[in-house]
C-alpha cells in the first residue's frame, strides 16, 4: 500500500469495547493507518492485533497517563513509526468521570477529572494543530482515502451530554466536558480558515460498551439498538464527518438512540 | 422498479437552484420517488423534467401558496399518485425572510414570515407524521433503499443561524426560524419513541444559488467552496440524517464553509 | 401629582391574579400610571379598581382579542387618556398555552397560539417602541420614578421554559414562546443603540394563582415559598430590571422556586 | 454592632477597581462584614482600609496563590475572625485570561487559566458550601441585613462572555470560563433544595477599571455610561440577586452596556 496513507489517531479507548475502539476499527476498514494512544497496554495491545488481523493497520502507543508530556511523548513515537503519512483524523475521546455529590467529590478527583478531560485535550489538539497546519491537502499517493481535497484534516472530540448542561452529581464530570467543548468551537473558529475541520459531538445516552453489558446483564437491552448507543454507529458519525467537504462542515452533532428521554 | 420504492417529498424549490432542489436531485440517484411541493409551477416543472431525464422519477405537486389546506391538498395528491410507496423522507425547507429595521417591518410582512415558516412546517408536519405514524418499518420490497431497517422515516426542517440567535433587522425572520426549531425539537421528543427521526439544520453561511451568483456576479467566490455553503453539500448531509440509524439518531446539525466566520 | 407622571403598560392579565396583575399593583405602587389591556371586561374592572382604590392610578382597556388592531386601539385609547405621560415600561404577558400531543392539536389550535403569541407580541413591541422612539430620557417632572436618566424606556416579554426547550406536548406553545424569544433578542440589539431596554424572562416553574389553587387544592403547597413562583417576586424582578442603568443592561432572567428540579 | 451580622466574602479584587471590589463596597454599605481574599496585599490593604474608614466593617486575607489549600486557609482565617457571623454571600471573581492563537499558549498559560478559574473555583465553592449547608436561615440577631428568611446563602461566580460562547484567541479562556460556568449550574441544581441559591453572570462587554481607562485614555469613553460596564452597576446586579427570595432565584444574568453590539 502507498506509503503515504493517512494516519488516523485516537486517544482514549478504555476496554477496547467503546467509542474510541469502535473508531479504530471504523477508520482501518476506511483505508487509515490507526495510532492508538491509550492507558491499560493489555487491551491496547488487544484492539492492535485484532484490527491487523482483519487486514488494517494498527500501532498501540501506550501511556501511563494523559499528561502533556505523555500525549507529546506518543505523537512523537507515531511520527516517527509512519514517517511519511499525514495525519488526517485525530480523535480525543479520553477523559474520567466522576459523577458524585459536591461535598463528597475530594481536590484529587476534581484535578484526574479536569486534567484527564481539558488539559489533557488541550495538549492532544496542540500536538494534532501542530501536524495539521504543516500539511497541504490530500496528496494523490493517499489514494483518495480521506476524500478531503480541500481540508488538511478533520480534529473531533467526543462529548456529552454533560458537555452543555450541569446536573446535581455531575459539577466535576460538566466542567470537564464545557472545557472541552469551549476548546473545540474556539479552535473551530480559528482554524477554519486554514481547512481544519474542528467538530464536537454530543453523546446523549448509554453507549453499548462490555463495561455497562456486565453491569446490566439484560440481553433484551442489548439487543434492542432503540434504547443505547453502538459504539459502531458513533464511529459512522465520525466517519461521516471527516467526509464533508469544506462547503458545509459541521461544528457539533448530537447522538441519541431512538427511545432516549431528552 | 419495485412498487414500493419509497418517497421523499420536499416543500420548498425556489427556482430550482438552491438546497430543496438539491435535495430533490440527491434523494432522485439515490432511489426515491421524489414529490415537489412548492410555488413557481414553471420552476417546479423543470426541476421535475430535468429529474425525470436523469432516471429519477419525479412529480411536481404546485401550489398557491403554504396554507395549511394547500399543503394537506398536495399530500393526498402525492399519496394518490404514488399509493403504495411509503414515504421515508419528508424535507420542509420553505419560509419567507424578512430582514428589516423593526419599524419599517408591516403587519402583512410579520404575518407572511409567520405563516410561511411556522404554520407552514406545522401543517407540512402534521400530513408526514399522519403517514409516518400509519407505516411499519422497511419492507423488503423497497429493496433497502432508506436503509432504515428500524425506522418509520426521516423529517427534516431546514434552519439557519435566525433558529438560533435573534439579530438587528432579523426580528420576523428569526421568530419564524425559533418557531421552527421549537417545533422540530419537540417533535423529535415525542417520536422518537415512534422510531420516527426528526432532525434541524443551521444553515450558518451564504448558500450559492442562481439569485446569489446573479447578485454578488463574483467568479472567483463561486469557485471557492471555502466561502460559500453549497446545497449538495447541504442534501448530502440530509441523505446522512437519512441513513443514520436509530441506536445514533441527530436532531440538530449546523453546516457551515470553511472559512466563515462565526 | 404630576401629570407627567410615567405610564406603565401591560398586556395578558387573565383573572387578575397573575404575573400580569402582580406587576400592574408594584408598578403602581413604585408610581407609575397603569394602563391594563386584557380581555375578560370583568376580571379588568376589578383589578383597575382594586388599585385606584389602593392609592394608584389604573385604568382598563378591554380588548375582545389580542390582533394587531385591538392592540393598536388600546394604545391610542390609553394615549389619549395620559397624553403627557411618558411611556416608560411596557410588559407583554399575554399568549395562550396549548399542550397536547401534536396529531391532537388542531389547525386552529396552533393558529391561536401563534396569534396570541408571537403576532400579539409584535403588535405590542411595535406600539411600544413607536412611543419609546419619540421619546427622550426622563424628565424631572417624572419625579425620578422610572429612574432611568439614561433610558428612553424598558420593554419586558415573560417567557417560559418552552421559550428555550421544546419537549413532548408542546410543539405548539413552544413555537410560540421560541418566536417571542426570538422578537426579544432581535428589538434587544436592535434598539439598545438608543437606550431602549428590552428583556426576556423565562419562567421556570409554576406559578400560584387563583386557578392553580383551585386545581391543585393544597394548602401548604401553597404556603410553602420553596415549591412555586409568587406572582409577586416576579414582578418584583421587572421592577429590578427597570431600574437597571443603562452601564449594565439584561436582555435575558430565569426565574425558578429554590426547589425546582430542573 | 450586633455580633452576628451576616459575612460576604469575595475572591479575587485586583487592583481594587473592578468588579470583586466595587461587590465589596456595596456589600459593606448593605450592612456586612466583607472579607477580601486576594493576591496583592498593598491593593488588599487599600481597599480594607478604604472600607473601614467609609464606616463599613472589612478585613483583607491576602493569599499567594488561588490553590485549594490556599483557599482553604482564607477561610479557616476569615471565620476564626468572625466566628458568630453566618456567611451570607459569596462572590467568587477570580480566574487569569489569557487570549492568544491557539498555538501560542504554552502548556504553562493553559494551566494558569484553568486553575485560577475552575480548580479555583471549585475549592472556594468547597468552603463556602460547607458553611452554607451547616447554617439555618437568616436570624433575628443578623439585623434582617441579608433580608433572606429562606435562603441559607447566596454564592454567585462571576462569567463572561466567554462563559457561553469559544472564539478564536479565547481557548484557554473560554475553557477556564465555560467550566465555571458548568460548576455553577450543577451546584445551582443540586443545593436549591438546600434553599442555596448559586448564580452566574455573563458580564459581555468591557468594564471601566483603572487599568482599562490608563490603557484606553480617553474620558469620553469614561464618561459615557452606554458603552461600558461600571463595577459599581454589577454589584448592584448581585446584590439584587442576593435579595431575591426563594419563590424566584435567577440562575443566569446577563449584563452589558445600553450600546454594546452583541
Amino acid at each position: 500500500m502507498s506509503s503515504a496513507r493517512p494516519l488516523f489517531v485516537v486517544a482514549g479507548l478504555g476496554n477496547g469495547s467503546g467509542t474510541g475502539a469502535a473508531s479504530a476499527r471504523v477508520f482501518a476498514k476506511a483505508g487509515y493507518r490507526v495510532a492508538l494512544i491509550s492507558r491499560g497496554p493489555e487491551h491496547l495491545s488487544k484492539l492492535e492485533s485484532e484490527i491487523n488481523q482483519a487486514g488494517g493497520e494498527a500501532k498501540a502507543f501506550p501511556v501511563n497517563d494523559y499528561t502533556p508530556s505523555s500525549i507529546k511523548s506518543a505523537f512523537t513515537s507515531l511520527k516517527s513509526q509512519w514517517p511519511s503519512s499525514p495525519l488526517r483524523v485525530a480523535l480525543f475521546n479520553a477523559g474520567h468521570g466522576v459523577w458524585k455529590p459536591f461535598l463528597d467529590i475530594t481536590e484529587e478527583e476534581v484535578r484526574e477529572s479536569i486534567d484527564t478531560n481539558v488539559i489533557a485535550a488541550f495538549a492532544f489538539a496542540r500536538e494534532t494543530l501542530l501536524e495539521f497546519t504543516k500539511q497541504d491537502f490530500e496528496a494523490e499517493s493517499e489514494g483518495g482515502v480521506a476524500g478531503n481535497t480541500r481540508k488538511k484534516g478533520t480534529l473531533i472530540f467526543t462529548g456529552a451530554t454533560a458537555a452543555i448542561r450541569g446536573n446535581t452529581t455531575t459539577s466535576a464530570f460538566a466542567a470537564g466536558k464545557f472545557g472541552i467543548r469551549a476548546l473545540s468551537q474556539s479552535l473551530a473558529k480559528e482554524f477554519g480558515k486554514q481547512n481544519i475541520h474542528v467538530a464536537h459531538s454530543i453523546i446523549d445516552g448509554v453507549i453499548i460498551t462490555d463495561r455497562v453489558k456486565s453491569r446490566r446483564n439484560d440481553a433484551e437491552w442489548e439487543a434492542n439498538q432503540d434504547v443505547r448507543l453502538s459504539p459502531e454507529a458513533i464511529a459512522n458519525s465520525y466517519l461521516y464527518l471527516v467526509k464533508q467537504d469544506s462547503s458545509a462542515l459541521t461544528w457539533e452533532i448530537d447522538l441519541r438512540p431512538a427511545h432516549e428521554k431528552w
